[in-house]
Formats: structure tokens, sequence, C-alpha cells
């Protein structure tokens, strides 16, 4: 018999510490003896699409038809949905692309994803600045502090419209400046 | 023949005082020969869900399984929306649970319920702020000004995500200390 | 065979500037031999209603029986989604209602249009301000900077849902006072 656990959905702006509260999280859980596989939205269609030979590197993805690729993402979200346990997907509430916001979660991956929680990770707009600024090893677009703002306010009026079509959960973690552990805390008190 | 009057759903974060606005409105339009019977959404579930057997009081609604629970407010939904003249229904535009901001009118309630006006009666978070430290009769979960600030944008967005799908209007009614008499007024505009 | 171009929406809170920017844009992609052709959704309705015998002239539209408005709405968005090439669709993101906010793509329309790209013409609200003030030509509705903030703000919220439902993108323009060049050129860009 399959056990579906929680599906925690994470996302937060390039330079928020997704990642590192994400590792946190897991360690934390772990030690208590919950366990969350944490899997990445992005690589998991990647993975369908090489083995379809439909791309070969992960720039080819953002050439694909429309059709194709949304249709890449609806076979990720199902693939996903059946994984046994808990688990964390990693991945992005809007992209900023050239031609705008572009929502991570459209109505065809909510359908078949049916996330429990959606997470929101912040902080204020001047400390991501700072920690895109330090962080010479990836080559970031560069946006100033409003736009900023306006991508994490964007985000969190798309998060209301999955809560809306899904029924998930909404939560919002602050991972402040020198306060890692309080965010590790606040996520794992979430998924526990 | 049934008469199907106008649907109207009136939301408010705690404390805002929507129910003192809401009984305002209902005498005012009622001495003009308006009728409007007001509905609490959470007592119709609990009435569903007692008569089926599932609880014997309040609390243990919450404790219900996700799908029974959403299969009890969908039958909500359809019961209210058979209710024949005006009715105003009073529910949460969200409620703040430890996972996050839940919907209250997620796409299953807002498909059978179909509102045509959806409400929003806020205040300044201070005047809230104040107004709970004033209500000893309730125990209520305690919220700094950033938390309140933080729910009211938050269902000023999910409310959009419900106009969008239902093609309700979202009216904003203020309802500002000593001045409860222009927020009857406003609503009164708006319903009669 | 058909050639079905790019389908973009632009919207704008009355004042806004959004017929100039969409005039500049389409000259200046004309000159580089890109062409948009520029379809005003409400003349569009209008024209069916019309061809109906429904109405006779544009007021009587608000008139109209909700389920018969939302029908045409429904048969505008197929009509103009079967235009060919390259389109803008000139409409509102919401309209400011007596009764609230109504949504200017709500679900119906969504599924029919399709939109590729979804744009939020926007500058400061004093901007706003005085340019309504000036325009002597049309009698507009009052409003005050914080009811054009709230417009402002409620139309990102939305156009967010929007975003989730069809998958388009959301892209902000500023049209700035002195800066309407560049405000044509961000348009021109993503339109390109």
């Amino acid at each position: 018999m399959r056990y579906l656990g929680k599906r925690v959905v994470i996302t937060g702006v390039p330079g928020v510490g997704k990642t590192t509260v994400i590792n946190g999280t897991i360690e934390a859980l772990g030690n208590e003896g919950v366990v969350y596989t944490s899997i990445n939205f992005g690589t998991f269609m990647f993975d369908i699409a090489s083995r379809e030979g439909l791309v070969t590197d992960r720039d080819e993805m953002r050439k694909l038809d429309q059709d194709v690729q949304r249709r890449v993402q609806r076979l990720a979200a199902q693939g996903i949905a059946r994984i046994e346990g808990n688990i964390i997907v990693d991945t992005h509430c809007t992209v900023r692309t050239p031609a705008g916001f572009l929502a991570g979660l459209p109505e065809w991956v909510l359908r078949e994803l049916k996330p429990d929680i959606f997470v929101l990770v912040e902080t204020d707009e001047d400390q991501i600045l700072n920690r895109r600024l330090s962080d010479e090893s990836r080559v970031r677009d560069r946006e100033g502090y409003v736009g900023i703002r306006d991508h994490q306010q964007f985000n969190r009026s798309i998060a209301a419209s999955y809560a809306m079509l899904s029924g998930c959960t909404v939560k919002i973690i602050l991972n402040a400046d020198f306060l890692l552990d309080n965010a590790v805390a606040d996520m794992a008190d979430v998924l526990r």
C-alpha cells in the first residue's frame, strides 16, 4: 500500500537562501526521525525531457515549444505526485523572464501536484540585494531594491491564487540575516 | 418559482468588527424593506457534519479528514446557494493556521456558491490590534501589527483570485474607529 | 494555414496613458516590419451584442442581464482568439464599479483568449491623479491617491491569478511623466 506523505512546495526569489533553509530543515527533521525527500522541479522536468530525447542540456529547456514545455511540466507534476513519503518540491513561485513574471505552478501543475503546503521563503529586499552581490559564483540578472520588492509581492499574490485553486495553505517563512536557525525552526514546525 | 436574490459574501480578519457591520446593515436595510438573511458558513458546515454523525462539537470540525472536510464544505456551499432571497454569507477570506493561510473560498466552494459580491471589511492594523486587546471575552491568537497587515494584504490578493474564478465583484468596506455608521452606510449601498 | 501570432493583453487604470503607449508601440514596431493589430475588447463585445440586436448603444451594455453579458464576453474572447497575426487586446485588468472591482478577464474569457503576455501599464499614483485632473474631455469618477493605489495593487493581484490560470507572463511597464519613449521602448521589447 502506498503512503502519500505531506506535499510541501518551497519557493523564494534568487538569493533568499531557500536551499540553505531546505537543507537545514531536512537535517533537523531527520534527527527526529521525520524523513523528507527534496525534489527539484526543474531537474525532474529536465530528466523527463532528456529521456524523451527532447533536450541534451538544461539550456535547451527554455527553447522548447510552449506546448511541449507545458506537457513536460504536467508530466513532472504527475511523477512527483506519485512519489511516496513526505516530499519537499524545490521550485520557483514565479520566474522573472524578459516577457514578465511566469507562474511556477500554473493550473496544470497544481491539478496534478495537489500540494498541501506552499512555502514562501522571504526576507528584507536589502538583505537579498547584499546576498546577491556577495555571491560571485553565480551570474544573476541584476535587479534593484524595487524589482526584488515587486517580485516578492507578486509571489505572495500568485501564491494566494494557488491556495484558492488547490486548497493548499500558504506559509511565509522569514530567512533574515544571522537568523538562519529561526528560519529552519519555523520551517521544521510546519513540516513536522 | 424560486427567487434567487443577491449572494453577498462578507469577510474580515478577527477583530475588524465584521459582525457589527453585518448586523447594522441588515437592520438598516430591513427598515427600507430590503430583506437579507445572514448565514454563517462555519455553522452551516457544522450542522451538516452533525447530521451526518461526523462530529458532536465544533472543535472536532478541524480534526476531520481533509477529504471529508472538503466534501462538507462543498455540501455547505451547495445548500447555501439554494436558499431563496438575498443572503449574506458570513465567513473567512482566509484562515491563519499554523501551516499558513488557508483559503476560505477554495475553488470547490466558489463553483457552488457563485457569489455576486465579495466584501472585505478592513481597517487600520493598529485599530484592529487595539480592538483585539480590549476584547477580553475571546481568546485569540496573538498577532502583531505586521502579522495583521500581511493577513489583510493576503486577503485582498486571494479575493482577486475569487473574482477571476467566479466573476464576483470585490468591495472593500472601511470600518474605522468611531465611524461604524459610515461602514454600515457603505455596506447598505452595495447590498441595496 | 492560419498563423496565430502573439496574443498580448494590455491594461492600465484610467489616466495611465495606455492608449498612447499602445499607439506609440504599434508605430515603432511597424517601422521594423513587426505588425500588430490592436483590438478593443469592449468594442468587440459591443459589435457582437449589436449584431444580435441586444443593444443599440454602448450605455445599454452595462444593463444587460449578467448571463447575457457573460455569454457575449465569452463570444468576444472566442472571436478575438481566432484573429490571425499578432494582436494587442486593449481592455481593463479590473473595472471599478459601485459594487467593487470586477475582473476584466474572468475565467471564461481567459480560457478562450489564451493570452501569451499580460501587460500592466502603471505609473506613480500622483501622476495619474494629475493626468486625470488635466484631461477635461472625459468625465471620470473622482478618485483620490489611495483609491488609485488600491486599484493598481488589486490589478497586480488579479493579474497574478490570470498568470496562474492561463500560463501568460505578467509584465509591468512604467509610463512615467516625460518618459513616454521609455515606456514605448520597453513595450516594444516585450512585443518584438
